[in-house]
């Protein structure tokens, strides 16, 4: 698997843009369309959380058909909280996108971000959809990228190519976050495109269990929003032979995607609000990889620990105290932690430690958390990030 | 029940005082001894933390055993993470009190809170003791609850007079919290006496049922710590018929313990490091009180719902969204949101609110956040505060 340049463009058969629709108050782009110039294989996961918002109710649907050839994104308006117009407003939009591409609506994915409780401008937002597919191109992917963003201080992407029977394809992937970023999954979208050729059903499987270790391995702030959505495109173009069971091949394209997503993944993580740290926390010796995630999920969440990795300062304690009511199994006498390569604590004790050392691995940008329960043989490692002043700014004040 | 002036030395019996012992680097007042000049029947709640701190385990047996004489504290230090070292030192700790007081040292309750990993000061702590012991006194009530204190801001204290059986009988408490306020427990300490005559058994089952309502309702940052504890002495000195049974003397003597619980709770809540507001967040029509519980403490740790109200931002789409994810269930088309006395949120939709009157109301510094789940009948209320630049810069700083 080759790393490559470029973005959601990158495999063939797809077409992107990114405009300005009016709808972000900064004036920036805000409508995206992802568009497969084949019909493709097509699949999601979704938000959990019971109050998910209207464009996740439609695009679930387009999930469970299993093919698409549209992704239409508007970013400033979450189009969450809205009733019955909320969905007739999401399905709209899935309706505009399919009368200007000439597909059936139910093919197209639709996805909002932003602010919660406030109805999608609709004219503003088909104005969008309209330049938007007038400027669809090979080149469009990046523009596509950043229209997709709110608080996020940097477009997210990335490209692989790799071949499958001997034939080359690609994959690539874009990637909003910031604030909001926690799994299951966060105000965190994602789109995926492929060119390889998969059947809808083994696409989902692959789906699933790339996000299961990549997206939802995030936490900014603990918060899982009403809109989170990865889909991904599988148009076969690249013309590899048609992966329709879970073999070899399969293998080979699950963990490209895997690839993808993680890369995503921390790229969210890296981005949080606020953020002044990049946090990679591995809890080992858990009785199993859910207690191990929770507890590595339980350390990235604490406010007292991302505040201390913000001050750089080497407070231990809570790290061990948010394991200790992570509710995962521990042996406490047995327990070990090593911020970066730098013993702690032993036996559930501190230990001695080279004060200058520690001090030089808090004031790196990224920093390793590693915990050992001593009460199994599971692991799992989640990506995190600091707490800052900014953080505070940015959630503080009216923003979309 | 009538509130009264005093504190941990108004029900007849009870001495206490607070000294500077030198273990804090602020150089104020660290340790505290409450003594009772009878014997007491003895209760207490402990964190649920795996990692719970040597003091806990020793005061655990203390609350086994269903009697004590006296409580030993010392801030600045928690005594935790330090192995069988710590284990000795928190013996040691209650066997200098009883030696000084003439007791058992397993009547002694000992707890400790501050920075983890660091082993007691066991000069200091000595010397600290017996300066303590030497200056017991009725009067020493609020120097006592002020050497219980760590970032608190202010003392936190209450005493209230009811009769049992015709007999006039008293209950206060102290508390300190601050940082890492949460439930099951939090750096939460508090200390309850009562002058009424009630059987241990029965003073267990009225502390466990109102720390359920109280202090496990309170949330400064989702942070539980290793040292948490809540203990109450019942001596006995006001000569009320004892309490043998739930009967109606009992449901008397347990509502004013709750009264005290709740009270102290809540000062916890409104002192929070770096706090700006004080939140009550109550959440009616849920399926059960765990899940009321569930939902209100989720929307009362949700980092961008604090920042929110910090901010005076009334972002209702945050509360609305950690409702979603909060895992109780919730009828999304049933579901009404307040804040203060303005609703916000019907039918899960936004309505039209005057904005000038929800600016007002977030304002002021007290805020009640009120939703109904419309999934059946249940309630429960939480108390919170929001999160500051104060909260990141006392928590990204060195501090004991």
């Amino acid at each position: 698997m080759k790393k490559i340049n470029g973005t959601i463009t990158a495999p063939k058969g797809f077409k992107a843009a990114g405009v300005k629709a009016g709808i972000k108050k900064s004036g920036k782009e805000d409508v995206a369309v992802i568009y497969s110039t084949s019909p493709a294989a097509a699949a999601g996961v979704f938000t959990l959380n019971t109050m998910a918002a209207a464009p996740v109710i439609v695009s679930r649907q387009v999930a469970e058909l299993g093919r698409a050839a549209a992704i239409v994104v508007n970013s400033g308006c979450a189009n969450a909280c809205n009733g019955q117009q909320g969905l007739a407003d999401a399905r709209e939009m899935a309706a505009v996108a399919a009368g200007l591409l000439g597909i059936q609506a139910e093919e197209v994915f639709v996805a909002s971000t932003g602010i919660i409780g406030v109805n999608l401008p609709m004219d503003k937002l088909a104005g969008g959809i309209k330049k938007a597919v007038a400027e669809l191109a090979e080149a469009g992917g990046v523009k596509a990228s950043q229209a997709i963003l709110t608080t996020d201080t940097f477009a997210k992407s990335c490209a692989y190519e790799f071949a499958l029977g001997g034939v080359p394809v690609r994959i690539a992937g874009i990637a909003k976050g910031s604030g909001m970023i926690h799994p299951n999954m966060a105000t965190m979208l994602s789109f995926i495109t492929t060119d390889a050729a998969i059947d809808a059903s083994l696409l989902k499987q692959a789906l699933t269990a790339a996000v299961d270790v990549s997206f939802n391995m995030v936490s900014v702030d603990g918060d899982t929003s009403t809109n989170d959505m990865v889909a991904v495109l599988a148009n076969g173009v690249a013309g590899n032979p048609l992966i329709s069971q879970a073999d070899g091949n399969y293998q080979i394209f699950a963990a490209a995607l895997r690839q993808v997503c993680t890369e995503l993944a921390k790229l969210v993580a890296r981005d949080g609000e606020g953020a002044t740290k990049f946090l990679e926390i591995t809890v080992r010796g858990a009785a199993s990889f859910a207690e191990a995630k929770q507890a590595a999920m339980t350390v990235a969440k604490s406010p007292l620990v991302k505040t201390a990795f913000f001050g750089q300062d080497p407070n231990w304690g809570r790290i061990i105290c948010a394991i200790g009511y992570s509710g995962a199994q521990a042996a406490p006498e047995k327990t070990a932690m090593a911020i970066g390569n730098i013993p702690i604590v032993e036996q559930g004790m501190g230990i001695s430690y080279d004060e200058q050392a520690l001090k030089a691995v808090m004031a790196e940008h990224d920093i390793t958390v590693t915990v050992d329960l001593g009460a199994g043989t599971a692991e799992a490692t989640v990506w995190s990030c600091d707490f800052s002043y900014e953080y505070v700014k940015i959630n503080g004040e009216y923003h979309t």
